[in-house]
């Protein structure tokens, strides 16, 4: 992804994003039930790396499937390219981890915008404390092994009941993670710039005491001109 | 509702007036699922306004929707009297948003006395940070036209699998939310005043070290004759 | 429990000892559902008193059920021995509270090493104040005799999907509870000292920018040295 | 409705209606979890007339609730009009009846076109034998009073996860229930007889063993020809 | 239990004897989520002979515990007296089986009543062969061990979120079960046949063709004339 | 497969299949929550030929999808061997149609054995008339792009919460799925061949009247010899 799409995507908000999905007819891009380890971690924005995982089996997933260098978990981990966010299919169970604070760490090292997956996180104190998004529906603190087994990198995955393909942009707040379709990331994060102007706008009136009415939605040309001049001396 | 019941209502838990509501053979009237997003902010006491959601269409929940000055939820945000609790039936259903920081605001300045959804808020980071009561399930960014038809206002509701007629009182604390029926408000406060400084004494007497066997229940006179010098001390 | 395997089990998390319970073939020992209200508490390690419930029944549970001063919560709470962890068996129903705030300062008064519901508790922001390890699946504030009959003591129970017997060692730190068989109790903690010991190496040089390859699975002979010279260092 | 729409709807498949109501952005008007008790009763085909519950209070919801004339659900099954269908807003909880043998018989003799609940009924076993359309979540023996409240009569409602206006056409056959919008019911029972007549020609085809590929959907234009012969060979 | 009260409950319905408990103060005696595998099975009508089941140990859970001759299921199957239910909390979970059909087989040939679970029994297919009651939440083909522990007998148990002690009655009929506290049985018995004469008579009269206004309930006094008739006419 | 193992695995239960399985360490091979449409079909035996869905995206999941000759889902319907049972990942989501009637007649007029989803079906009143085993969650009339998009065939998926591989052997019966690892299927067949005689004579056993004591498990020589007995006789 750009830099300039980057750079404005870090810049709004998830529930912004979603109001600018879903006037393009997207009304399911914003991941259940997954929520920010440290809201207090820098915005999350990236392009998706993806894991997928599948019931574990008892002959399979042993510890000893971590002897193989290409399981899909660990070299996922050496593999995500920097910038790129590292979401994880956990089918919504979070009965055991999908990854552990020694992972997140090198993830972390190596450059990664983010992790992301539906199930949970165990060492989760210790994540908490990393200046990184991470992203879980609960702390859970079973080695990944006794449910999970890692599949395949990179196919597109369900995440937090929400379609992933590779390479789309992740985008995390303190609120959650939506996703963006890769082809359409470039002009949802400009209008999701003007929405923002325009929702920082509205949120300074009301926060004023001003009525919502005629406002929000502006329907009343006063306001319009109000937020034209806002504009102005905001620069935005 | 009349001062004093709101006085004594705001000194008292959430926990001590389900025990009062049961002696009066009330089972279900603390809200399931609903948490406070700012667990610092003021005590929440006041009579319920309703907004009542039914799941959207497509044909109707537009962005459109809103360009009607009597869509309820809009309309009800202008119009819930100050000192009202603001609730919402999102049908236990925190997929996408009942309202969000916008909104939230608008009801603080208005004056309302606090705001409660069974599904969720978006801009929820903004609205931690209101000095405003607000209660909901989970933090939700997708905007609400996606999942909620918002019906009518001040009907009798569902909320938390909870039955709230418009004009109830809904009490607030850090723990969570509880309605008392209109007409026994009063009295079910007085009690709870009375019930609170019998639990604070017996909190008091455990905190030092004292047995719960004859102190709770206070089952020993011994413990009856501290309790009433206690109140003498402490003017309760 | 002797006190060597008290001391080390306050020393490691919830997370290595599932990995060390799992190498010896047990897969459903950490508490789903079940978190800390201060994870700033103590760490939690002691031997399970257990309480079971049922669901209430409203000829049997009612106020007066209390005064029988055999009443199983209440009697509990007295003999729970000081070290132990009370552990309440609530069906994983938190629609109404397990316990609330004077009984959790008693059992902190009386010495217990913490308490545990897959439930929940009433006056739960008093209790995050406690510095006492307290564990549940979220605040509830309806009284218990609302939901739960309390059964008996001191048998084996099923707590957050887990089986606990009398005696079992609980240990929870601020992602959760784990649970270990009483007869391998002394065996998990050594093993659990030398397996933390290796993750805090692995983590330090994963976090000084290492690649996992060969060090996490300790694959490389190169950084077994490593590991050999680091615990001389630093006396572990 | 008029009798031509009425017809036609009672002679298309729920599924088929899903597919054409699809094609006109509806994602959401199949009940969810909702099933026929009598799989073998005619097609139901009728306008909603709908009655609304909210969480039944201890004190308003005594026997002696009935004595009112007015009790919205006694007071519904005697004013639903002939051909039309009962539709109860049971917010999709089943834990208590929502109605029970004699509203059921009372309706079906009153000439209603059937009865839909997302919660449960009583007397299934009875109700099962009637030659009268009845759908439910699951069968549910206690008396209603226990957990349903009933508010109001024919307000908007969701039902099975579905809004449901006054007047919205329920059609329901052995698969379920679907709603359509009352203004497009004319045009969506003509497509959806064309719609029916494609898929028996396809199913026959298929049935007589021929591929898909071409088939469905009918990209070969040997297909399109031999679908025009059947029409006029079985008058469709 | 004495045999005119077991002759009474055989011939009155679950769903009438959730409305004479409910009279008494009772709404929580239905068994949620169990039904029956044969529908055409006898009545059943019994005292609880309870199993109680915890979380398995991979330790303690293994075929060998079979050899044990105390293990509680296979000695509860042999010691379940005739004219008893045995009944099994299974916590709710399906995922494995509570029993199978030759335990099933065997308490039949024993003499039993019935058996209920709120689990799922596996060969549920040869069960619902059986003319014997057997109540279950859903087929569950696994083995026990791989989620039971059998604990022990005879204890109070949960049972289909319902409080279930050794000697209460267990009437089951196709709808399902409901639990009669063992001293009021009798009594609940008597009034429930008085019960299910007006509900048959009212019944009767809906069926042909009258109105339930004035008839259920009967404020009507020209129906309680016309009630009285019916009974002498029908010896009831 | 090879004849002899599908034949033998004909002939024997999923529930007998577990037992033979969890002596080899697995504990999670049968599909939870997914039942039969129809009882009465013949048994189901075959390779997982496996079909992949993630949640479906607005602007990928149009009708115009299935013109696209490579959709994995009519793609699949069309490639699956014969003696195949094409199994489905609906990530246990039933809400909207894992495939229809038409697909399902395909499938069974090529020659495939069977079909399976963790979804449900739509047009099931027609595929329960059909002699094809099929099994789903729940009937389910939406089409499947409002929910469902297909992502690839034939990669290792979850379903009901169990891992498939492709090539892993299915069977099903009146009670369920169970899926076997391909490389045990014919060790497992022949187990489950013995362990059925044995089964067989208990059943026969205990119907007779006979204890379980000694028999079930076979402690008793007694009974071993009359074991053997039974199986010359009857030719096991």
């Amino acid at each position: 992804m750009n830099q300039d799409t980057r750079r404005k995507l870090a810049g709004v908000s998830a529930a912004t994003l979603t109001t600018v999905l879903f006037k393009r007819g997207f009304r399911n891009l914003f991941l259940q039930d997954v929520r920010p380890l440290n809201p207090n971690a820098p915005r999350m924005v990236g392009p998706a790396y993806t894991l997928r995982t599948i019931p574990a089996r008892e002959d399979l997933d042993r510890l000893e499937a971590y002897l193989d260098p290409d399981h899909p978990q660990r070299k996922g981990v050496e593999e995500c390219p920097p910038g790129a966010v590292f979401v994880i299919d956990s089918r919504g169970d979070a009965r055991a981890a999908s990854a552990g604070g020694i992972l997140v760490t090198r993830l972390h090292r190596r450059g990664a915008a983010g992790i992301v997956t539906d199930g949970g996180f165990r060492d989760s104190p210790e994540i908490m404390e990393l200046p990184f998004p991470a992203y879980h529906q609960r702390a859970s603190a079973p080695t990944n092994l006794i449910l999970h087994h890692c599949a395949d990198l990179n196919l597109p995955i369900a995440c937090g009941g929400v379609p992933v393909f590779p390479g789309d942009i992740m985008v995390g707040d303190a609120e959650g993670v939506v996703v963006i379709p890769a082809d359409i990331a470039q002009a949802v994060a400009d209008e999701a710039v003007e929405q923002t102007a325009l929702e920082d706008f509205v949120q300074s009136r009301v926060a004023a005491g001003h009525t919502i009415r005629g406002l929000y939605p502006m329907t009343d040309a006063a306001n319009c001109s109000l937020f034209e001049a806002w504009r102005r001396e905001h620069g935005r």
